[in-house]
């Protein structure tokens, strides 16, 4: 096993990622920007190492730095967490070159998960079910607007090197293909140095369902229940749970098989998620592979009772898969809520300033709050605005709604704007109860709806 | 169900209890004294009474105020959680004259069990094993020599209606057997207001392992995976686990039947713990029982994700056990340190203050912290010193004495002395480890060697 790791993230994942390291006897390396200097996962850290200012640019995406980091003080592998360089292949293969362990996939799975054209052409040779679209990327207009002639509008344009919503235009009708590819093709460009385009049916009243994988290199393959992502913004997920109450047992094990047919292909290395769109159907559709630990994972360990971080590990240095298929099943039913440092009553605008007062409910059973927060501290306006992850187990889902309204009824955060009471009307939606709702629900409908309400009480007040 | 339920206790489990209400749906009463005005447990309950002083005895004992409080504000059950009333058959009595239900068991149970030569008695006659020693009360010295004589020195002569160390005495040979009587018997008068006195056999080392079990009103009984709280001090548990890792699942599918042939001996309901004496044979003596929810009723929870509180709250409102004993297998180790506002450097004097600065990290899979405590509270000296309950939860022993440490070295606690650094030591020690502590090494062995670790520190420094 590693002795010494180097965490190359911050905020609440850096802070879980040493928490897991530490229970190991691993000795942790952090590194920070200026702006991080006080932040939590540096003061938790066995070392600390500063990267660069403020900017993402300068110190979290600045890899001949991390690097230096890594190899100057001793650490034999390198955590990426999320976001950041955890989906850069060059970050990957350099860490390799370096003699440390990227604790993920190979930089090649990496490459080729991340070109999304490549992944779903993988997939098709494969005979995982994909969403109907084009084969191989698109040469011209008048071609894309043939395949979509053949499958149906609207469709989607997306840039193949494409993420975070950058480079996707969706096209209603033939006469818009030209403008909207052309415009597509110099964003993606423009962002991402790369224009090569595919496109995608736009799939109506589907559910974001995502299923996590693990395998180790001995070639153990593992699925987990699946993750409802549904409730978005922004292309954002704003509330997770696990697992999906409507999927019966028999499409559960079908969906599990169908995204370990999808890692196997990709001779997948450690763990990362197979994002599907379900129809009402229940069929299943791959969207995209993430090769990273995602933000929703403590719904996943919530519900397994596993630590996923610590197996990430153990499969990095080599180990098995510390658990087989059997001991992965649900256990009861989880939720996560992400509280972000926002307004939601003016268009969740990023809010920034000091913690002046904070209060978590931490106690009772099937609970679990992942932040990096404390109180009088700063938070600045050069990274991700999600200060927590609020986290509520029960056996039923009805109850880890009923646990979720109490913590967030209970929690205290003051100096700041979040979304927790946006999160409670969500939790207190009747739709919401019921579990039935689509990819689109809470920006089409709850949204305007809860929008409406607050207008309503900022006029009666 | 209940509609409203009065929590007739203070501090962690007042706020454990309101927080289980609150997820069920019904709503909480709180009562306090005029020093708990700005307490957690106040803050956090829909409705809130004054009952009395800051002593006890003028309001966390005061059952006149208490009952009135239920009756005034439209209460149907009350909670007494542990400690304070939770034990006396005489408020369990007056709620159900007050047409109030008392979530524990019936008045004449806590009566009976609260005699524990009478609950010695009703184990004899079920054939549960009990330590050697006396049948009936103790008439005379000489009756008492009679007696050690047959089962071996050194013996405790002990007070019927005792509890809290309080009217017992520890007698080395036959000539200290008049005095000692005499003394314990005047104290147990004084304490009790009853001098009855009977006898048992010191048992040299033995483990104190304890049963929780739980039994609704169709008479169905379930058990739990034993705790060892062997490690005490001044008769008080200093940390607890569950299960204990010594015991075989044959030795405990046997030990969970005598805890549950107790429980029906008793006709007992809802939940209660039956302590035992383990010898170094594995075998078992029924020690007393232990009619509340207790203190280390969280390490039980954490191994079988059950919600105890919430099952006493059912069962007291008519309906059946909500698991099956099937349910209730440990799926890993949890182990509880009991966080006291103490200073174990001079002697674990109690400590009183503010608490200036607090942190608690909260986070990561497998932990819990139970307590009433925020920043900026003023710790009173009228109450129970323990601050806090910290809970890890792992696959493995091992794996749970990691997690505790992390736990232990993140948290902050400023203003106040506590025992945080004690429990890190006892953590670190090697017996622990081993699990192979009686119930006497943690003051006669652990606790002299710490000391004079300390000591040494000190004078090197």
């Amino acid at each position: 096993m590693f002795k010494k790791v180097l965490v190359a993230n911050r905020g609440e994942i850096a802070v879980r990622i040493i928490r897991s390291l530490k229970e190991m006897g691993i000795k942790t390396v952090a590194i920070y920007s200026t702006a991080d200097r006080n932040s939590l996962h540096v003061q938790l850290a066995d070392e600390a190492v500063c990267v660069g200012g403020n900017q993402p640019a300068q110190s979290y995406l600045n890899i001949k730095n991390i690097l230096a980091a890594a190899v100057g003080t001793g650490a034999e592998a390198i955590h990426p967490g999320y976001g950041f360089l955890s989906e850069s292949a060059e970050f990957a293969k350099m860490c390799t070159d370096c003699g440390l362990t990227f604790i993920g996939p190979k930089a090649e799975t990496i490459d080729q998960m991340g070109n999304k054209e490549h992944a779903r052409q993988l997939m098709i040779a494969h005979n995982v079910p994909v969403t109907p679209g084009s084969t191989g990327f698109i040469k011209s207009a008048d071609e894309a607007k043939e395949i979509a002639q053949k499958i149906g509008y609207p469709i989607l344009l997306k840039a193949a090197a494409g993420g975070g919503g950058k480079g996707i235009r969706q096209v209603q009708k033939p006469e818009e293909m030209a403008d909207a590819l052309a415009s597509a093709q110099s964003e993606a460009k423009n962002d991402f140095g790369d224009d090569r385009m595919y496109l995608e049916k736009v799939m109506q009243n589907v559910k974001h369902i995502e299923v996590q994988i693990f395998r180790d290199s001995f070639g153990n393959t593992v699925y987990f229940p699946e993750r409802d992502c549904s409730l978005q913004r922004n292309k954002q997920k704003v509330l997770e749970e696990s697992p999906c109450d409507l999927i019966t047992p028999e499409e559960r094990a079908k969906l599990g098989q169908i995204a370990m047919k999808a890692a196997e292909a990709a001779d997948y290395l450690n763990t990362g998620t197979i994002e599907f769109l379900m129809d009402q159907d229940h069929h299943f559709y791959f969207m995209e592979m993430n090769t990273r630990i995602q933000v929703e994972h403590t719904v996943t360990e919530m519900v397994t009772g596993v630590d996923l971080v610590k197996a990430q590990i153990k499969v990095a240095a080599g180990e098995k898969l510390p658990f087989t298929q059997e001991d992965l099943r649900a256990k009861g039913h989880a939720i996560e809520c992400r509280i972000n440092a926002e307004d939601p009553v003016h268009n969740f605008m990023p809010s920034v300033g000091k913690i002046d007062y904070l209060y978590l409910p931490i106690g009772n059973p099937g609970m679990r709050i992942d932040t990096a927060l404390y109180q009088g501290q700063q938070i600045s306006p050069y990274y991700d605005s999600m200060l927590a992850k609020v986290v509520a187990f029960d056996k039923t889902r009805a109850g880890a709604i009923a646990k979720m309204k109490r913590l967030l009824s209970e929690m205290v955060l003051r100096g700041i704007k979040t979304n927790q009471d946006f999160h409670l009307a969500i939790l207190n939606d009747p739709v919401f109860a019921t579990e039935k709702f689509n990819n689109t629900y809470l920006e089409q409908h709850f949204l305007p709806k809860w929008k409406e309400q607050m207008n309503n009480e900022t006029l009666s007040a």
